[in-house]
């Protein structure tokens, strides 16, 4: 591999520059995504094509020296392989037609046939042969808990109203919810790391609305499934795990104990406090505000210095913003974001 | 008074059970706040006429054994005072028909004149004889960086990103804005003591959407400048000072130096690892989640009592939602709430 900094910062292994990808970098953002999107003629039809997955995977790393590139896909395709009918609607993002609220719906729920996901396979295994080793490819998924969000609301929410009514009436229904995803979650990334993908991360978008002793039952625990169960080595080198709790910084000692390799951190953390928190035993993946990228360059270096002087010169750090890439954003403000961690980091992880 | 146990509770004093009041008590979830509310035409005519702010501050009194009033009110008056042109829209929260963008608008904006808040203040001492000493009454106001988002962005926000655009590139302007903030919500709230306001809250709804340095920059800062200047005793006693960030978990052991009397605390964040982190120097107000109000009322007793255990014996606890009650929570789910936490936590807290 030509440029494996962030597979090895995800260690804790020394690197000479901070190596940095975007959340969400294969986006909206980018007109050259907006062309691809129109001509596949929908959001679900670009995901489920691997030929056009591939093509707007790479779109990000043709105009800024990214150190990975992340697989695109969306959080919920194991649930829409479940029988659950995921669809996009236009300024309300994901609805699912058949949300899980029946008692029997929910017993007779099952981890989905891995025939239904494999255009997420093909589009990793295409992705790797064009890269050309040139940086790593990312693998994700949502957790068990995010999933069981979208499963049981039937699409986002304010207040997750009937999700909560579940947990705190019948937390039965909401445990076997849980169980089941976290096993089709493991047989999901595991696939996606045979297909090639030699990182994987999980989003657990939703456990930052729960309650302090909620997030441990019924988030984080079926989090440790998952990275439990996931295929350790491949290709001779071991994949490592990130887990992303978005909300998450009150609970980062427990999820450093999770199993993960390095943690996402949303950006109201202070990434030097999460560092001391977490000691040596996880790296830490973050955590620019996304909304600094609509200030002029010179204030986003300066927000970037801020990041790197928070982390500090240790080992470990994966940069990133604290959440997705906006639409709205300027790509040249995402070339100077990118340039500014690799000329201001330099050197600063060397071992 | 007949019932001081909310004051009591407030400046950390022992109380023989754990006083309880329920953030956004007077709303929609009551048949009697809508009929009066009908009556009034919009929520605004609602706020601004003192008999019918005073009724519906009154109506959940009647219902439940809640231990505090908070006058029916918006957290927006000062900038619709300032000449904003607060409305609200159906379905889509408060709007600003003049948002504050341009820097000409900035540097003119002033304190607005008190007379125009003046209904407040009429409602407060017109609800303090009508309470009759029954339980303290408690004023309010939007923090000054709470105040800003609403002003820049001109209603809510999913991003933010005209206030933090603003923020990250004319750090100044905000500052100005803020500044002014600062001094009308100072005069506002003495105002609002003076007319009888036992005790008062500063809901800095948005200050958890802030990257940590900017938290403390924008928001803490100027919430400090209002702690300190607000009338510390009336009527003879101490009123108590509440301040309360949404999503500030992380930032307790600062907001404790802020000069707050207590602070409100999140569903998210564990109430005992708050009450660890800012030790016997302010008291503590939270933290249920508003959905665990959806489930029976045996549930909703298992939740009281896992936030009373974790809080604990000492003094200081002011039972409360981590949020305001949700406009579709069963009134009598709301009585089961405050049965549980009276008859739980009696004698907990003596002296």
């Amino acid at each position: 591999m030509q440029n494996d900094t962030f597979l090895r910062a995800a260690m804790r292994e020394a690197t000479p520059y901070t190596p940095i990808w975007v959340m969400r970098q294969a986006g909206r953002y980018l007109p050259e995504y907006n062309e691809t999107r129109r001509k596949a003629g929908s959001f679900l039809a670009l995901a489920k094509t691997p030929e056009l997955a591939c093509e707007v995977t790479l779109q990000p790393l043709r105009r800024f020296a990214l150190d990975a590139a992340i697989i695109f896909s969306d959080i919920l395709t194991v649930p829409d392989a479940m029988g659950l009918g995921l669809h996009f609607v236009e300024g309300e993002g994901p609805k699912f037609a058949n949300p899980l609220r029946a008692e029997r719906d929910i017993m007779a729920l099952e981890a989905p046939d891995l025939e239904k996901l494999r255009y997420v396979f093909d589009a990793i295994s295409l992705t790797r042969k064009e890269l050309k080793g040139r940086v790593p490819l990312i693998g994700f998924s949502g957790s068990p808990f995010t999933l069981a969000c979208y499963m049981v609301e039937g699409g986002g929410s304010d207040d997750f109203r009937l999700l909560k009514t579940m947990l705190y009436s019948r937390p039965d229904l909401m445990h076997r919810i849980l169980a089941t995803n976290a096993r089709a979650v493991i047989e999901y990334l595991n696939a996606q790391i045979a297909a090639g993908a030699q990182a994987v991360m999980i989003f657990d978008t939703w456990g930052g609305v729960l309650a302090d002793a909620a997030f441990h039952e019924f988030s984080l625990a079926y989090s440790k499934q998952v990275l439990a169960g996931i295929t350790r080595t491949s290709e001779g080198r071991v994949v490592p795990r990130i887990l992303f709790t978005k909300g998450g910084g009150a609970w980062l000692e427990a999820m450093a104990q999770s199993g993960a390799d390095t943690l996402g951190i949303d950006w109201q953390t202070n990434l030097g406090d999460a560092r001391r928190r977490v000691g040596s035993s996880v790296g830490l993946q973050g955590n620019l505000d996304p909304m600094a990228l609509f200030a002029p360059p010179e204030a986003i270096e300066r927000e970037v210095e801020r990041v790197l002087r928070s982390f500090g010169a240790a080992p470990g750090h994966v940069f990133n913003l604290g959440h997705g890439v906006s639409q709205y954003t300027p790509p040249e403000h995402v070339a100077a974001l990118v340039e500014a961690v690799h000329s201001r980091s330099l050197g600063a992880h060397a071992a």
